[in-house]
């Protein structure tokens, strides 16, 4: 059980963090995603973190750069599921975690991604047109 | 994170398992899991399991009473991302899995418990007409 796994669903990616994070497990988690990424072509990346009672800046930053990665791919990404006290603790710490996108649960992370991937189609539309 | 987090995904819930089960666990994830069919009136479970690189008698008989809670709750169960190593395993165990179907991945999953539900509708109407 050295992996965590990653769902595909659709054209998004989902991954249900529930264990421990530690550097190796956060560097191969990395690595797994962005192959799949390119692998199914997805346009979305659900990180879920409902199981999550606290958030170091551990994982603050391994989140930041999951979304980075993800976004250099042509990916979206969407932290869903977060606790209160784990926002709570967020702001008290000022990991401001940015440029990740959040929503209450999968459904809505998953309508998130959907509106995003919409978006960014009527963008390139518009840039074709040009 | 002494919980397995039950994520709700249209009219069904998914189950990611990826850490080791032990009795309590066990327990804690059934009473979450009949209590959220119950709340999201669920027709069917999906547990992923493809995190699992072995499955014991422990593990098995959890997964049937699971799908034998969900079904008396009138939900169908569908355990998904089996391993090969695993399939080997439970055979040669004489574990049979028995009243649990089984799918390659979480879509397949999905389009085996809405072909399900369907399937029971259908047989509603049927008795209704009757």
């Amino acid at each position: 059980m050295e992996r965590i796994p990653i769902l595909k669903m659709g054209g998004f990616l989902l991954v249900t963090i529930q264990v421990d994070m530690h550097d190796r497990l956060a560097l191969t988690l990395q690595d797994d995603l962005t192959a799949q990424i390119i692998r199914y072509r997805a346009r979305g990346v659900m990180i879920d973190i409902s199981s999550l009672d606290m958030v170091d800046s551990f994982i603050g930053r391994m989140l930041s750069s999951i979304a980075g990665m993800a976004r250099l791919l042509d990916a979206n990404t969407v932290v869903v599921g977060m606790q209160p006290s784990v926002a709570i603790t967020l702001v008290e710490l000022g990991l401001s975690m940015k440029g990740i996108r959040t929503a209450l649960d999968v459904e809505k992370g998953m309508a998130a991604l959907q509106a995003g991937v919409l978006e960014a189609d009527q963008g390139q539309d518009e840039n074709t047109e040009i």
